[in-house]
C-alpha cells in the first residue's frame, strides 16, 4: 500500500458517495452500453433485447452473521436480493454467476448447503446458475453474485423517470426485516450471556422469515406485464423506503409527499416494535432489506394499480423545488432523509 | 454453521473439483442460455448477437499481496485477466462490473489507486466500467469483477471444439510471470530478514512486467479477426500450460502432443530460472498466470497462422485414447498432469 499525504477516511464519502467519486469520470466507449452505474442495474442494449446486469458482494460479519443465519438461507436470500435488482429494472433475471471465497473453518458440504440455497432461488426464479468462481480466503465467507436480466427495450424502468403528479406506489409491507434482525440480535445477546436460555422466536415467524428468507417481487412485476403497466421509475427497497425515494427524487429531478398514514407496516411488525421499544414507522422508512418495490406511475392508472392487488398508493410525486417530505395525519412535513444500511 | 456428521475437507476436492460438484444438477431453463458452467465464460444467446460473461474473485492474502503489489497495478491486472477470459472465448470485452470489500486499513486515496487501474485497463481495452458494489469488510481487502464480452455467434470458440489433426497454437511466451513471481517472494523474505538489503530487480524487468502488469492478447483476437481466423477451441493460460490443456482435452474429447522444444521461454525466464534453480520448462508448463491463448485450428491453416506473427505452434491434437503428453527432444513422451496453481 502506498502511502499518500492525504488520507481521507472511508466513512467521509460513505457507500454511495464512494461509487459516486470513483466512478464519475468513466468514460462510455461501447454502443452496446445503455445505461453505466448508477441505478439498480446496468443495462446493454442488443437491438430489441436489452441485457440489464447487477452484482452485489457479501461479507461475512458485515452483510450476515452465520450465527443465526443457516448456509442454505444465506444462499437463498444471496440470490433472491441480487434477482430484486433485476426486477426494480423492470427486467426478468435469467443467468446468474456465483463466486465464493471459503475459510478453513468450512468444508464441502457447508458449502453445498449455500448452493443448495442458491439453487432453489434459481428454481424458484427460473434463473440459470451459468458460472462463478471459487477460491480459498484466509478469514471468513464472501459471497459475489452477478445476475443478467433481459427485458425489451421500452420496458425497463430505471431511477430517473418519474414526473410530478405521479403516484408512488409501493408492494407488500415494510420495517418487518428489520425488526427481524433485531430480534436475532437480542437472542444471540441472551444466548451469548446465559446458554440455559433458548432463543424465543414463537410468534415471530413472519418477521424472521423476512429477514432470513425475503422473495423478490416477481409475482408483481409480471402482473404489471400482464396489465401493461410500464412504470415511469422503479427501485427496490434495499436500503430503507427513504434512501429509496431520495434515490428516484435525485435521478427524477422531483420531489416527493409520502403519507405516513399510508405506509403498509404488518401488524406482526408493529407488535414486536412496541415490544422492544423501536418506532414502527422508523424502522419502515430507515430499516431496509424489505425488497419491496417503490415505483411511480401517472396518475391515470390509479385505478388501475389498486386492481391489481397487494399493491399501496402511498403518495405522490411533486416538483423539484418542493422537496421529499414525509406527511403526518396532522399535516405535519418531515423531511425524508436517507439514514439507511449503509456499509461503509 | 450446521453441524453436519460427514465433514468433507474442501481440499479432496480441489478448486476445479468442487464446481463442478457444485453445479452438475443446475439445470438450464431459460433458452437464452447458450453455455454455462464449464469454460471460460458464460455464453447468452440474443439472435445474431452473444453475449459472454466471465467473473472473477480476488482475495487479499490468497491472490495478491500488498507487500509488493501496487494498488494501482492490483486494479489493472484484476481488470486485464478478467478480458483475457473473454478474448479466450474470441469475443470482445465490453461492460465491467466491479465489487470491493475495503477494511478500515484502507483509505479512500488507496482504493482511488485500484480504480484508478481498472480505469487505465478498461480505457486500454475499450471497455465500460458499468457498475458494482462497495461494502466495508472486517479484515483486508476483496475484489470481485464480472466482465460481459460480445460476439457473433459463430466466431464464439468454446474449449470443446478441438479436432484431431488440429494444431496447437500459443501466443507470446509462458513461465514469466511465475519467475516473477519466485522473485518478488525471494526479495519479500530477503527484505523480512535485514532491511538494510534493497530488494534487487535489476534486469529483471520483464518477467516482473509479466506478474504485476499483464496484458491479455486483444492484438491477437483482433488478426485473427481480421484474417478470418477462427480457432476450433481457446483457452487463456492462467493455471499453466498443463492444465488448460488438459480442459481442452477432456472437453473436447481428444488427446494432444505438445512439443518441448517448441513451448517459447524467453531468455530472461530462462536466465532467472537458472538463477534460482527452478526448471524454466516446469515454470512454463505449471507456473501460470501468463494470460497467453492456447488455441486449436485446422492443419491446412498452418501458413496463414504462421503470417500472422506472435504465435507458435507448439504441438498437435490426437485421438483421445493416444492421451496428453509432452515430448521431449529426443522422443521421450512425459504424460501431462495438472500442476497448476490451485486456490482451493
Amino acid at each position: 500500500m502506498d502511502m499518500n499525504t492525504k488520507r481521507t477516511p472511508l466513512k467521509d464519502l460513505g457507500e454511495f458517495g464512494l461509487i459516486e467519486h470513483l466512478t464519475k469520470d468513466a468514460e462510455i466507449i461501447n454502443k452496446s452500453t445503455q445505461k453505466a452505474v448508477g441505478d439498480d442495474a446496468a443495462v446493454m442494449n442488443y437491438g430489441t433485447k436489452c441485457v440489464v446486469a447487477s452484482t452485489d458482494i457479501l461479507l461475512e460479519g458485515i452483510h450476515f452473521d452465520l450465527t443465526y443465519t443457516p448456509l442454505k438461507h444465506l444462499g437463498y436470500k444471496a440470490a433472491v436480493v441480487n434477482f430484486s435488482d433485476i426486477y426494480a429494472m423492470n427486467a426478468k433475471p435469467a443467468q446468474l454467476l456465483v463466486s465464493i471465497g471459503i475459510s478453513a473453518r468450512f468444508c464441502v458440504e457447508d458449502i453445498e448447503q449455500i448452493y443448495d440455497g442458491i439453487k432453489l432461488a434459481c428454481q424458484t426464479y427460473k434463473v440459470d446458475l451459468v458460472g462463478g468462481d471459487t477460491s480459498s480466503s484466509l478469514t471468513g465467507l464472501t459471497l459475489s453474485l452477478t445476475i443478467l436480466g433481459e427485458a425489451d427495450k421500452e420496458k425497463i424502468c430505471y431511477r430517473s423517470g418519474a414526473k410530478p403528479n405521479d403516484l408512488i406506489c409501493l408492494t407488500g409491507n415494510i420495517g418487518a426485516a428489520y425488526m427481524g434482525l433485531q430480534l436475532l440480535e437480542r437472542e444471540k445477546k441472551v444466548f451469548e450471556g446465559n446458554t440455559n436460555i433458548q432463543p424465543q422466536f414463537d410468534g415471530y415467524d413472519y418477521v424472521l422469515q423476512r429477514f432470513l428468507k425475503p422473495e423478490a417481487r416477481k409475482d408483481i412485476v409480471e402482473l404489471m406485464a400482464d396489465a401493461d403497466i410500464v412504470p415511469t421509475s422503479m427501485i427496490d427497497i434495499s436500503d430503507g423506503l427513504s434512501s429509496e425515494i431520495l434515490h428516484i427524487c435525485k435521478q427524477s429531478n422531483v420531489g416527493a409527499r409520502i403519507y405516513l398514514s399510508y405506509i403498509p407496516i404488518a401488524s406482526q411488525t408493529f407488535k414486536i416494535a412496541e415490544e422492544m421499544g423501536i418506532d414502527a414507522v422508523t424502522a419502515a422508512l430507515n430499516g431496509g432489506e424489505d425488497y419491496e418495490l417503490l415505483f411511480t406511475l401517472p396518475l391515470a392508472l390509479r385505478d388501475k394499480i389498486k386492481d391489481l392487488g397487494g399493491i399501496d398508493v402511498i403518495g405522490h410525486i411533486t416538483e423539484p423545488q418542493e422537496g421529499a417530505y414525509l406527511v403526518t395525519p396532522e399535516g405535519t412535513e418531515i423531511k425524508l432523509q436517507a439514514q439507511g444500511w449503509q456499509h461503509v
